[in-house]
């Protein structure tokens, strides 16, 4: 951790990117690499990566590089990859069996424990290892579990009820895929969110697609 | 269009949150408002906001705000929205499957034309009004249907061999799901690509619900 402990927004946003790539580096067997050699497969400046890193402690040595795996835990350690928070995702749709079967949430800090959907055919029908359970034993669950985490793959419409009750729950920290924008509703009090809008990233592709 | 035609890299990744939250306001029926009330829903300050809405004309005015479906279809005209951009699915997993039915790509300028997996088993199953086409077609309709756009939702395996053949045979603009990083490979060519690292979206999730 820096000596103050204080990290910059711009950095935090960039430390997944280098937890992920310094994991791609160990996957290739690779155990050391210089800040320019970084900054080649990063798209970054070798002068912000020095920056960066810098933040984290003595990992860069003159003429020796960085040393991919200790680099990679001091980060993992300063996101808390080695946390486990525990999650529940709510909306077992096409998109919520995405996110739920496609994530690696282990690798990301976290434990999905729970999957609940409000359509009943879904009930009891197997996802990953787990089954799909009724939102009716949400708030039970909620108590006796006590997940830190929801992730909402829910429509618009059902969002802030569902929300109001799982803020009530306990639950202060949302992965946000439905269109209903939290920070609003949620922004002063202790409560994170992380709003994936899938189709902002789309029309900015539909933006550099036609104005290249 | 600002008068020099150039609108900064910062603007450019709010443009289509103003289009989705000028969408809302339209659906709610509010046809005009001002740069503080928006800046509250966007939480902006109302100064950014000004400065932003500034570059797409004038449709600020001084004790009236702004006109929400003008200034909509001002912004819309600068992403392209109007312009169908003819897209392509490859992988047909859970997540290529979420991409395709759970996305409203028309709101976005864009068409999803076709939908390939190398699964035997997908092929000629239905998505949505269509059907999975096996990956052995790819070329022949790239080829008679010119898409513009790929949306990626393959393993980081089999990006590298697709991205080739799909640059090959004309498409410029990637969507990317897979973990595999497309910029560093195309980075100097007039390639446009948008990454969606859903995993770095939960990396980030993870640390400041460890670190509030």
């Amino acid at each position: 951790m820096p000596k103050d402990g204080k990290i910059s927004n711009s950095v935090i946003r960039r430390l997944p990117r280098y937890y992920r790539f310094l994991g791609e580096l160990q996957e290739e067997g690779i155990t050391k690499i210089s800040s320019g050699e970084l900054s080649q497969r990063m798209k970054l400046t070798a002068s912000q990566i020095r920056q960066d890193l810098n933040c984290f402690g003595g990992f860069g040595q003159q003429g020796y590089g960085y040393n991919v795996s200790e680099l990679r835990a001091e980060i993992g350690g300063i996101i808390g990859t080695d946390k486990r928070l525990n999650a529940i995702l709510v909306g077992a749709g096409n998109l919520g069996k995405a996110v739920a079967l496609h994530l690696n949430f282990e690798n990301c800090g976290c434990k999905l424990i729970g999957v609940f959907d409000s359509n009943p055919e879904l009930s009891n029908t197997p996802i990953g290892n787990g089954k799909i359970l009724s939102i009716s034993f949400l708030e039970s669950f909620c108590k006796a579990n006590k997940p830190q985490m929801a992730i909402l793959c829910i429509p618009k419409e059902s969002a802030k009820e569902l929300c109001d009750k799982l803020v009530e729950l306990g639950i202060r920290s949302f992965w946000n895929f439905s269109h209903f924008d939290l920070n609003p509703e949620y922004g002063d009090e202790d409560i994170v969110v992380e709003n994936v809008h899938l189709g902002d990233s789309l029309l900015t592709l539909a933006y550099k697609t036609n104005n290249r």
